[in-house]
């Protein structure tokens, strides 16, 4: 029984308070191996719900499922030089199989790219074979030193898409419309607003030309990574040859995307939403949209309550009574606010007699009397005005906690006194990049949308564009 | 381009034919590291009907998934003795992560009861919080020498339930219905007849008190283990200590079930169903329900091709038009074929003339021209015909290769000529199941539900129950 622990406050201790309520709330635990994660099944539920709506969007575009082995021969993660050179230090290795020393090392699965284009190279002979636009659903092992759950384990659940076309413009638009998708996710599913734009050098996949994420902001001021999409171009056309006759005649190497979202997204959602009494869940992705809690449930009663969660469930309405015995009101009140479900109604013999039943939203405490004729339209509006409110709630933090700034001393002044995202001009040299991180932790998340030009925040150099500085996790 | 290559016949090599069948078909092939498979997209889109059915059916049970790590440490997996004794031949380990050697090695999940037991005895304390019901949809890694496409890799995808009950009849009701479940997507969907009864003590997961199984019947005349569903009794609850409290107050350990259904069963759907030609798949597990081709398309014709697609869309029919450039239509129909999809409607300049369209049944080969207006009746009676066609044959050739012996000398006869099923008398002893299955290479599948005795095929001691033998994969 979590449920009667105080959670710390999230003012006072963001880390303490967001480990607790992941605990408490039952949303994960740690596994026995060290940097692994237990998805509970109220965790997983909401996973769930993500992957049925990524999923739908993915078939929607012709993208389809299809499952490679979690087994990686070394000799095929060496194929692209950057690549191998990124994921080198973080990969866990198979050496014993079967009872024996295997004689090539397997790798275990960090991501997929070099295992599904050895495939690619033999399925793709023709233009007509083209485009390939496959996704996974699976999980990913990068080892890590400290473990955060959900926001940094060793291993982790995700999708991982993969396409191959024949021209260059068709691969730039597939990653465009793959962000887009995060992004509409993000926006009505999350309740995350964020901002958009391609990574620095730096920060690029290792093996992509080019990588464009979607960065929102933890409270405490940190940048999140939420989501990333790749031009891979050509790098591992060549690496894995995979090539093509075009229309006419002429053998091509293909261009190549992928994209990826995984359940550390998850972080982000219960870190920016949740309050001191725990999780606030956007109904869109709440296992549970509304719990209802009997009153001293008689007979009589339990008539009532059950029609009342018939006419949610007929709408559509993701209901649950909680009549387990042995917790007062009081208790089960906290337990469902700590689990963030959008809406709690009680009913009792008050309720009724007088034909309502009371409601209270979780995420501003609001409460009302609703007849039991008015419940199902009140119940769906509530439910888009909550999505609403934590929408419009995040926008406003993140606008707060959105500056611009022309000076390198007062940049770090900032970044030390309210951290937030930090919009200022840089040349596009690492040099200046890595002495802005070592001296202020704050790295280039993305570059803005704004094609004003000025002088570098570091060197001053003129003609530079404008990037968003954070600290991140 | 595999459609053009010719099928090894069925009837004069099984396994050739059957190689052949998956790899032209695309719905797998081999994975660059041994023993591992590529399930792509047309098997994967296989599995994901699969995983759609079962897991409607674990939720309106109150199953909940959840996700458990792929490490378990080596210290855990000892935990239960015969479990361990179990696995051990078959792991793959880990023994370096992020670059260093670990100090303690990590098993990559072939099962997960270890890992998941030992949350549950932290999750456990009242009989409140019982029963647990969680499975999880993962992949599982077993080492095996030899690869057989589906039917034998050493990593496969699969659903694993585990669950934990205050009584032993809870439990074993719990095992049963998770048969049932299974039973009814064999019948219902996969079109696979089957036997179901107790494993004998040498076929019995490692660990449980007792394993029920569904064994279907391949050509060729060797069983499937299709489906499996164990009562672990409190051995596992023991060595994990899942204790709770009943209602009297004392202290007392879960009894357990886990079942599971893996990626193999789709070999055996594609091995009884298939044909010279290539797949046959039942409707319920076909992603293309209904192949359009239609026959140089103009654009007069492609608007009442449209309509055709449009009005099975309407009532639910998974439906393509297959407009490939560059493949004729005898190219096409072949394709369509091996692939197994289970009606072909063709349309060219003569059928739009006359208000109809060609249909093809791939069970039968039949032909029929329908009247549009007809069509939508027609196309959904014959899938449902068509199913049943599946398991109508099936199970004749489930009858036809199962008989009854009660003397050793024609029992060896007939599993040396006919193979398949023989029913026949054993008294439970293990030194007689092991002599015939060094003689016979016949092994016991489970017991049958016949209720009379008699004398023990082998040994002719009196009072021995009926059980099924066969070979089996």
């Amino acid at each position: 029984m979590a449920y009667d622990k105080q959670l710390p406050k999230k003012s006072d201790d963001i880390s303490g308070w967001y480990n607790a309520l992941v605990l408490q709330a039952e949303l994960a635990e740690y596994g026995p191996a060290k940097g692994t994660m237990i998805l509970r099944p109220y965790g997983y539920a909401i996973w769930e719900l993500v992957q049925k709506k990524l999923d739908a969007a993915f078939k929607a575009n012709d993208v389809e499922n299809a499952y490679f082995p979690i087994f990686i021969p070394e000799s095929l993660l060496q194929k692209e030089k950057n690549h191998l050179e990124g994921f080198s230090p973080e990969l866990a290795i198979v050496t014993i199989g079967g009872g024996e020393v295997l004689q090539e090392k397997l790798v275990v699965r960090p991501t997929s790219e070099t295992i599904m284009y050895a495939s690619y190279s033999k399925w793709v002979k023709s233009w007509r074979d083209l485009p390939i636009m496959i996704n996974q659903w699976n999980s990913a092992v990068r080892w890590e030193k400290r473990t955060y759950l959900f926001l940094r384990t060793t291993e982790f659940l995700w999708q991982e898409g993969h396409t191959a076309h024949a021209t260059h413009n068709e691969a730039l638009a597939t990653r465009q419309w793959a962000m887009d998708t995060y992004a509409q996710l993000f926006h009505d599913s999350y309740s995350l607003p964020g901002y958009i734009g391609l990574k620095s050098a730096t920060e690029t996949f290792a093996g992509a030309k080019s990588t464009m994420t979607y960065e929102t902001l933890m409270p405490g001021g940190k940048a999140l990574q939420s989501a990333t999409s790749h031009d891979l171009g050509q790098n591992f056309a060549e690496a894995f040859d995979i090539k093509f006759q075009d229309k006419e005649g002429k053998t091509e190497l293909v261009w190549q995307t992928c994209w990826g979202l995984s359940t550390r997204s998850l972080g982000g959602l219960f870190m920016v939403h949740g309050d001191d009494k725990g999780l606030r869940l956007p109904p869109e992705l709440a296992p549970i949209q509304a719990i209802i809690l009997p009153i001293r449930a008689t007979d009589e009663l339990q008539a009532y309550i059950n029609q009342t969660k018939k006419d949610l469930l007929d709408i559509g309405v993701r209901v649950k009574i909680d009549d387990r015995d042995g917790e007062s009101l009081g208790f089960k009140i906290n337990k469902w606010e700590l689990k963030g479900v959008p809406i709690r109604i009680e009913i009792g013999e008050k309720e009724r007699a007088e034909g309502k039943v009371k409601i209270v939203r979780r995420d501003t405490g609001e409460s009302a009397m609703v007849d039991t004729n008015q419940l199902q339209k009140t119940i769906s509006e509530l439910l888009v005005k909550i999505q609403k409110n934590l929408f419009d709630q995040a926008e406003i933090a993140l606008a707060e906690h959105t500056h611009t700034s022309g000076d390198y001393e007062d940049f770090k002044q900032q970044m030390s006194d309210s951290k937030g995202f930090i919009k200022a001009n840089w040349c596009g040299d690492s040099h200046c990049e890595d002495t802005i991180k070592s001296e202020t932790t704050a790295t280039t998340r993305c570059k803005t949308d704004s094609t004003v030009e000025g002088n570098c925040i570091y060197c001053s150099k003129p003609h530079a564009a404008e990037w968003y500085f954070a600290q991140s996790y």
